[in-house]
């Protein structure tokens, strides 16, 4: 098989901010992988937090032919190959992306029929970016306007005035709430908010402490709140770990690498009565379309990665009455716009 | 789509005695699947121990079309409709190894290829049923002789002569051992008994105490020999309680319901750091061909039901040096012999 990878810009319509920083736009790494006449893609989103980079992903794709070897259907043996490298697991992901886009496309058949399942699954939140209170409000409202069922209000601004944007943005919407605190709370700052989000019809927060925080069981006993983690659950491995300090898990495949990893997260968590949310990074169509495929498998879906950007490149994820649903082409059913 | 039943009675050629009973002949259902002209094929084992019975298969398969619906790849949705109703794991198995063979010809795909995984596991084991020493070593002398790499000892007697049974089979057989007790020792006899099996190169011990017993963690912590949970785990439901009583489980399509629970079940064990066994009933290649699609995501194989059989109706599981290996045909790759 050949292996292909192509860095890819996708200019935004506004910054997105969150805790630990500010993105302006969403590099990415197209990878694309061709066999026996067909060509599958996947999109790499290399994440800083863990010291990934696009010159990183391109490297380690024109090095992983070897890994994938002849066989796209192979997808438990390429996996096993893949994973006796550490790390790269935005790179692992697009790989894994592709061979699935291969797969289907070989066999006539969209992903995710192929996995089992349905093209879409539940309604998807929009992330509101951290800003100031008004301005919070402001994009809530228009997003609520836009048809969304959940909002995603992006916390942590160490201003005291967390409980502010959520009082503000909930003046306008009578929208489910979520918030993500992206590590930025102590235990006492959670002990003390959780509360009131609670009696502002928040109903889940999203890794409110530091991964691996010590205090994290004693949040989970304390918090009227369910818990996701996500920077303290990247792969199978993290899952047993999270059972002490969330009530459920982030699952993105930037973080775990595939599909395949993700489909086994989801069965563990299940296995000990942990929640799942399929989350996504700041991407086009086609890394969302991968993760999309397993959204019927998960209790909340945060995959709104493509939705800001000024001219995304692909097409085949639609925005239907607040989910992302599918299309029914064979493979990812994602296509070039243009093509 | 269509489903029917179909009682079979296997003859063996000798009888099946484990602790707590006898075999003289296995008593089976075949259940077939007819979507748009591809019939597909699978085979229910009622276990007794579970109060089911080849009545309540042909029964519950009778009454299950609705719940199936008309999509073969919709295997999700089925296997959650078919888990609104309680028991009945058998049928289950069978309904879910008939949708994979319909879907797998319907592609033109062998079932383990779309699972993405290889035609064959690990070697198998082969079971001696429990009966006096010298007869257990002759049995071993004869499976040794046949080219089986691993032997299975059925103990449990209760009448002090278990470790007189390997030190039998020990003096015939340098294979790999390891033993099943069927949940018929009590604690004392176990920590008696486990060292002196482990100096007999004994390897591993599959449920030495009844399922649930308050025993359990106390032998985990002092046993030499790993110990296989298998009346103690059923469902993805029971693995996480595993970890306390053993370490590792033994997954049975006819447990839990078929191959979609089963790799939940794998996928929950990894994370847990469980070790993986798949095994069987007594059941002919159609059976054990199911079994076999996820052997490769598997530490032990335990899938020697049909080589017993005087005369076994189905092909397409073929023992090549110890190990049970698929066909390159569509679907489960089974075909009825004379067909």
């Amino acid at each position: 098989m050949q292996l292909t990878a192509r860095p890819a810009t996708h200019a935004i319509s506004e910054p997105l901010v969150i805790a630990r920083g500010r993105f302006d736009a969403y590099e990415t790494v197209e990878v694309s992988i061709t066999w026996e006449g067909v060509t599958g893609h996947g999109e790499a989103t290399p994440v800083p937090y863990f010291g990934e980079s696009v010159a990183d992903v391109v490297d380690f794709v024109s090095q992983a032919a070897t890994l994938v070897g002849q066989d796209p259907f192979a997808s438990e043996r390429i996996d096993d190959d893949l994973r006796s490298v550490t790390g790269h697991h935005a790179a692992k992901a697009a790989i894994d992306a592709a061979l699935h886009d291969v797969a289907g496309q070989a066999l006539g058949r969209p992903v995710w029929q192929l996995l089992g399942l349905a093209p879409a699954g539940p309604h998807t939140s929009r992330t509101v970016p951290l800003r100031d209170p008004d301005t919070m409000a402001r994009m809530a409202e228009r997003e609520t306007g836009r048809g969304f069922r959940e909002l995603k209000l992006k916390l942590g601004g160490r201003d005291g005035d967390d409980l502010d944007r959520v009082r503000a943005v909930r003046s306008v919407t009578d929208l489910r709430l979520t918030v993500d605190i992206n590590e930025y709370w102590c235990l006492p700052e959670a002990l003390e908010l959780l509360p009131p989000l609670s009696g502002l019809g928040v109903h889940l927060v999203e890794q409110p402490l530091p991964a691996g925080s010590p205090d994290g069981p004693e949040l989970k006993r304390r918090s009227p709140l369910p818990i996701v983690a996500d920077e303290d659950c990247h792969t199978l491995a993290d899952v047993p770990g999270c059972v002490e300090r969330a009530h459920g898990i982030n699952i993105k495949l930037a973080k775990c690498g595939g599909i395949r990893e993700a489909v086994r997260m989801v069965h563990a968590a299940r296995a000990l009565g942990l929640s799942v949310m399929i989350g996504c990074m700041g991407e086009s169509s086609l890394g969302i379309a991968a993760a999309a495929t397993i959204a019927a498998l998960c209790d909340e879906v945060d995959l709104d990665g493509n939705l800001g950007l000024v001219a995304d490149p692909w097409d085949g994820v639609c925005l239907i009455e607040g989910r992302q649903v599918l299309s029914d082409r064979p493979g990812l059913g994602v296509v070039r716009r243009g093509d």
